[in-house]
């Protein structure tokens, strides 16, 4: 039996692929309704994490903080007053890379293994167990249990990039440079709308040069250049300004501890501060940020 | 009989393919080495760009910068004094979209035709012919004549954006795009280091996520990652600062002449305004700006 | 006789400045009102610039754009159909530089003069002729004559800081400064507040240590802080976003002209772009960018 | 008899002040010569942090990083080890913010009073005992306490400016405005330079105009226009790039935390951590970035 903390809108479908995948689960999340969800599905439902450690060998957590992971491990109900020997923790939230080391050496007081394995694709890949996780692990051994017991249930791509702490690592340079181009293709669209280019040609264009990127291919930030885009849907149910915010926080954190010049990924991080403080912005798709560059006179 | 104006490494590359396509061409460059080279391929070579007009009714001026080419059509021995009922002008220079209208408007009052076509790709796709191409023209007939007659002997793809100037346009966004795009991932490869994490890894990890773009695809700027990329060459024969920064600064003009905001163009400008007036970065290729970010110290 | 056109907040300030110590005026207005009132107080009214050309051998203009100037000088009426031998032309304005030397080309083929004398100070300091200028003038003799006959009745200070074009060019540097430092302290308080410390504390303790400025010491952007100041007032009757935006736009123009690295003007002018696009700064004073920065949410 | 820990540049004009005014003082630092010679002058000499806490009831800290401060405060031979009730800590240094309120609670449990002291000025300013001092302190008693026994020794000015940590949020604030001043002047002088304008009547206009700063009165970035200013000494003898660079990371670091928006610290921090990492620029003087925007090819 899985453990399985956090069923958020990723958490959720990340849960299924693995009952999916014939796993059993015992749960715990702060929303009744979606704990219920699952119950009337059949997984078993926990208290407390401390539960959730006695029962199970294998837990994953996904939450949305730093702070939340380091209560559910080491808070006074936590997995660490029940955890068993051998037990395999993988931890698929976004958070400090310094919070990975530090419960990984935790975890390995109790001999058992710790490992950050921050996902990275959307609502859809998460339902369709089709995402990619980059895997911190002490070691080869250690990863390929993982792997193979549990990450591969709900990924399509599983890589190890490192030791514990580095798939935090690789996740915040991705993250950094997606919002970085998120912004850039947003000034070119709208720099390009000014001068009268049709937005269709134009991303089309780009799509086919030396300016494409994910954001080009998948998520433009106009409405109606790509139906599915969260911009075509009033910029709903994507990746939140709110947190596109919380992991360029993390870029700057790791950047200037590390004396690691980003001016780019500085600046983006200024902007979606401003934006993720504003309540028109904070809970819509981070590609809205196009709507913050355009004129508001027209 | 074509005629080419400006021989430079994408010029010659371009003027070539139209060759392998039993193209015969009239040539005029400043250098004359690369001249002479043409003559002994079999090409007339012009002392003036009257000359070129008086000789040919397909025209192509690939030139560095605004002035150039107005100084080649309105010069005192410039196109304008000699051009033919007819004939068609294209420029596959990256200028001013202002200049190219301009240009138009003198164009037409000798019943003729201009157009601007500036190109994406490198120096090794003007040699292959497959470049892509993004074509300002006046109406779809224009458009269709040129491509048949002599855009497609040397592109891949050639595409109709819009009206005169609109070539200009989309490539003032595309390579504002690529710019903050490369100094992105230089930025994200530059904290991975810091970091720990292997290049190599870092940026597989990238490609495969929500990060990737042509650079990380195609012109990673670390040395050893892409072996084909400049990077690895000593940031030799690429596409080089100084002209990254002239494209940038053509956005920065159109983006301050249209109040369109672009906060990361303006910056990825101002850090390339600062490497192409620095001898050690101008003629180097423009990822050559990781360098310019990573700890000297070390 | 005078000539005076252009008589906004600022211009009219100057005009009465000039009626205070007895100049007699013609002036041009577009604003019935405002000519009203000069009319009642006893100016001369004019129809078309070549009105005042044809009447006065000191003209002055004080207008919002560089198009307004080209106009007033260059048009169909305008100050070049019937302008005098010997006149002296002096342009208050804020405009583009290269607009200020060949309008002084063309005014010297009618054997007159013509200088930028861009000025620095709010309404308060119009109204009262405690204005500073800045003059770029061709000979100190045309200087002097200026400053003499016309501009030490307006001025607190007069200035030749170098040729035609010259006073534009100080002008440009001095207002980009104003801004970026305006930023600057925004972003102090913002962070302080943040912190808890009391704003009156923080902006004295600033004003006596190395980040003083005279936006610190005269124009603090939190309301409360400076009781004069626009903040304390609602951001009314100050210099406006959109005339800093205008002015920044300035900067970035010589600066991409003259490949002179500015990162902070840039980046301050953008964010300048985006206010004033935006119906809720666009009219308010500069220092409004404060309101830009802090957290909607609470 | 005041214990003196960290005798720099800064701590030893500081030291110095103290015993111009008859003050007894038992020193510490790493720098032998320096020791010698204030023991040269009549202090006693400690072996360790506790040695001084064992024999002073005043103890003034002035040290480099907050990492220095807590070694000498809570390492095996810290102050914490002998601290006598009553004691008054005064640490001096521009430290990380939390760990003034941290050693405040760790000294408070001894029954002691630990206060953050940061200062602003210069060398000469220490040496002349004219420093400005930002405390943050408990309590108004401690404060006066603090002054009129060791503070006003060896400053001009003493605030209190909240509790204990606001003194380096203070400074913090102070900090990031003054390197973003000296960035924004730096910019304009290249800008007017590059105009052609002569730079110490570019300079006068702006001190005169709403551009003036501490920078433009006192610190100006170009060669030749403050005689006495570090930038016409080559640069020596300053604040250093790299204290510029702690001290904006410092900001960056609490407005990333309090999520308090500051686009141009964030950008001025990168530019400087570029710089520091640069051993062309690192202990050059801060306003030294003047020459890292300048043109190199001229």
């Amino acid at each position: 039996m899985i453990g399985f903390i956090g069923l958020g809108n990723m958490g959720s479908g990340m849960a299924r692929s693995l009952m999916r995948n014939g796993k059993k689960l015992i749960i715990l999340d702060t929303n009744k309704a979606v704990v219920d969800e699952f119950k009337a599905e059949g997984c078993e439902v926990a208290e407390h994490p401390s539960d959730i450690a006695a029962a199970s060998r294998h837990i994953i957590t996904m939450l949305p903080r730093t702070a939340h992971v380091n209560e559910v491990y080491t808070g006074s109900s936590g997995i660490l007053k029940t955890i068993q020997r051998g037990t395999l923790c993988i931890d698929c939230s976004t958070i400090d890379r310094h919070m990975s080391t530090t419960l990984a050496k935790l975890v390995r007081e109790h001999n058992a293994e710790f490992m950050d394995a921050p996902v990275s694709g959307g609502i859809e890949h998460a339902k369709e167990g089709t995402l990619k996780i980059m895997v911190g692990a002490e070691s080869e051994q250690v990863f390929e249990r993982a792997k193979e017991e549990v990450l591969s249930k709900m990924a399509k791509k599983v890589y190890h990039v490192g030791k514990v702490g580095d798939g935090q690592a690789v996740k915040v340079c991705n993250m950094m440079v997606a919002g970085i181009n998120a912004l850039a293709l947003s000034e070119a669209m709208n720099l390009g709308i000014e001068m009268g280019i049709d937005p269709v040609v134009l991303n089309k264009s780009i799509n086919t040069s030396t300016g494409y990127s994910y954001i080009s291919k998948s998520a433009n930030p106009v409405p109606g250049v790509h139906p599915k885009a969260p911009a075509s849907n009033e910029y709903k149910d994507g990746f939140t300004v709110s947190l596109m915010a919380r992991d360029l926080s993390h870029a700057q954190i790791a950047s200037t501890d590390c004396h690691a010049a980003t001016p780019l990924g500085s600046l983006t991080h200024q902007i979606y501060t401003i934006l993720a403080q504003n309540p028109e912005y904070s809970s819509k798709d981070f590609t809205s940020i196009y709507q913050f560059l355009i004129n508001k006179k027209k």
